[in-house]
């Protein structure tokens, strides 16, 4: 049978079902169902991969990537069961060009090993989702996270794909010039796919220049709705921001609980500007003269490395400080909208959590017009369960509404497959037939985007 | 016939089959072949557009999109005859977003006049291909120019396509938030495909602040290389230019005479700066610093409109200088390749410019390691096409060999298509498959991309 036929192809030491591997692979950071695989892949090479698809192929069994796990909408979790492609052997760097500020690499590296490389160089690969991810899945769900609203997303440093087909044949998506006009957009097509359409196999990315300053600061105001009236004002004047982050007053909370911090428990913005010396001060003083004029309380600003890690650690942990609570289950909305509607939406976020009767903080870049809610629940108990994923459906489905998107950054996977139809009306047939185009048999990712 | 149900659905005062509008519809701004269409119609809105898609399925005629005929690779020639659809009459704003950086409008409307709209609220669409093309023709061939160094390419400013296909149903392809990860991404599709694949009928875009303040800048180098060298140091240092083009000591002598100009004939670096006041004049500082350390002659910078716009009119001007030729045909280059592949990439240029015997220059925008040749040649004489198709094809090869493409800007339309195999190699068999299935009966402008 196929995991024979496996073991034959890759060798033993490249496939296993042992009981911890087919339990680490059975889920992500989400909340969705656990299932695991029949066995999982660790392929060293695109050849490998293509051997498994055509394992695949003549066995007609699913074929699930895993990254690191990291994701939150169960896009690694194979709920058809069959292979999960493990990528941690394929974390090579295939070619590194400092000098045209491009970098190749396997689907497998993280993106702090790709930093590790990139800032060598005095480069670095800015996307930055908060969880140390593989390359390969950021691309998979089109990540972004604090710093796209000067980057852009997992989409825009893409340059060049190699794609393993469902049958088995190996593309490229691109080229190395940093942009084109020849042929259709397959790299845009493929990033975001999240494995449904081919196996990402090789990536060629943008790479960008390490910002010689870098100032880092936080203001609160009385409400959730002024902080986002305030991060529209930055962006109506042009202020050049790095990062710019909203965190309402329960999260500041649960942040200091978790971390010990101290912070002024207060809805809030954290903001990083960074380029040259003079630029960036500039940028800042004008940011804070914003502020005060609409009327923040407690700016607080830090150039030095010590102070700056210390004004945004916690953010970094807001996270954590909801998922890691013992016998609590999170979920949470990823909506971004025109940033003219963000006080309304985070007006209504509030109003939806408070309804619900859940702890919950609503945070997110705001300079996207992208937040998230956290809504924590008791998963032996199916109302707290019902009540959490109502607070989702109202205000994902007012995104819509609103001209937004059900998911700015974490993919459909499983979580958002109920907002497809809504949001991408009769398109979701082009999609869908391009899946059954690329993908006949369905056996790349089932069960994932769609039903 | 196809013509009398087309008169009768749209009424007579949208159609025309006059010799003038047959002759006006048959070309573009190439050299390639002319061919008239049968019919032209005027659209007034997205239902007319799906009445012609009706028509065309019903008597199997070909549709061709016409936006400002400005396109360089015959992608508005009709070349299996049949409707040509010009927008003209669909140019409106549909809505206008300045609090959100965004607007939706038909795809009618002009760059100019886009830019009309905008500014008045302190705002730009800053994309500059040099014609005053129609943004949905600018939309279709992924257009970018002068700018591109700076945000990017056409693809980049879409936030949402409305779509006729070639079934006559209608689709969206985006939202209007920032970013998403949900589904397909189908705005990076069809954008770039040249109206193969579906009809564009609305487009939502971002918009840019206007910078507060902008320096010009020109200097020359002795050698086409040192200046390619010159730009890529630029880059390297992190300097931001909003623009940075290549002109060659040819295209100089050839823009002086015609423009009466008397700019230093030598290979030369064209600069903008823009952004705030402080943040500007530190970054033509540094480039001029970089610059003259590495040799440049005739530095030459301006902060003045008036000024600048004499430093820059006369790059405008310089692909008239060579097309506007009375008995002359001009074909071109549009290859766009690694930046540290562009030194090697310009000699060769020059080279095959020179061995050829023809007259030719060199330009570009090498902010993007994106470069044009020009080289006349007389129609009426088969050798020196033959001459100047070869310095194209030899240049355009290498170019893909270096990991480049064939189209930074223009598109691949007729004149591309021959190179199509070398730069996607087996991708072009999936593009071939989505275009199959989303035009089934190869109604949409048949013959382009593809043979």
């Amino acid at each position: 049978m196929f995991i024979e036929k496996l073991k034959s192809l890759l060798g033993s030491e490249l496939v296993s079902a042992s009981e911890s591997e087919l339990y680490r692979h059975s889920k992500d950071e989400s909340f969705h169902q656990p299932v695991e695989p029949d066995i999982i892949c660790f392929p060293e090479s695109t050849d490998d991969v293509v051997k498994i698809m055509q394992v695949a192929n003549e066995f007609n069994v699913s074929v699930t990537p895993y990254g690191a796990g990291s994701g939150l909408e169960g896009q690694a979790i194979p709920v058809n069961k069959g292979i999960t492609i493990n990528f941690e052997r394929m974390n090579k760097v295939i070619d590194f060009s400092p000098e045209d500020l491009t970098i190749t690499i396997q689907p497998g590296i993280t993106r702090s090993e790709l930093n590790e490389v990139s800032n060598r160089q005095g480069l670095i690969f800015p996307i930055d989702p908060g969880a140390d991810a593989t390359i390969g899945g950021m691309v998979a769900t089109n990540a972004s996270g604090t710093t796209a609203v000067r980057y852009g997303s997992m989409r825009d440093q893409v340059l060049d794909l190699e794609i393993v087909l469902a049958s088995g044949k190996v593309i490229r998506t691109g080229t190395k010039a940093k942009k084109s006009s020849s042929g259709y957009h397959l790299s845009g097509l493929f990033t975001g796919s999240e494995g449904t359409l081919g196996i990402i196999t090789g990536i060629s990315l943008r790479l960008h220049g390490i910002p010689e300053h870098t100032i880092a600061a936080r203001c609160t105001f009385d409400t959730l709705s002024a902080c986002a009236e305030a991060a529209q004002t930055i962006l109506q004047c042009g202020i050049q921001v790095l990062r710019m982050e909203l965190v309402d007053d329960k999260s500041i909370a649960a942040v200091n609980a978790y971390g010990n911090y101290d912070i002024p428990v207060a809805h809030s913005l954290f903001f990083e500007f960074a380029g040259t010396k003079v630029g960036v001060e500039e940028e800042a003083k004008l940011a804070e003269e914003v502020m005060r004029e609409l009327g923040c309380n407690n700016w607080e600003d830090a150039s030095t490395s010590k102070e700056r890690s210390q004004l945004w650690t916690a953010r970094h942990e807001i996270a954590y400080a909801y998922r890691h609570v013992k016998g609590v289950a999170v979920t949470g909305a990823d909506v971004c909208v025109p940033i003219s509607k963000l006080p309304e939406m985070v007006d209504y976020a509030r109003l939806l959590i408070e309804e619900s009767g859940l702890n919950g903080g609503i945070l997110g870049h705001v300079g996207d017009g992208n937040f998230h809610t956290l809504v924590s629940f008791n998963p032996t108990i199916p109302s707290e369960q019902t009540k959490a994923e109502y607070t989702n459906e109202a205000l994902t489905f007012r995104a819509i509404e609103l001209g937004g998107t059900c998911t700015g950054e974490h993919g459909v996977g499983l979580g958002k497959r109920k907002f497809q139809e809504a949001e991408h009306g009769a398109a979701i047939e082009v999609m869908k037939d391009i899946k059954q185009l690329l993908d006949p048999s369905n056996l790349l990712n089932p069960g994932k985007i769609f039903y």
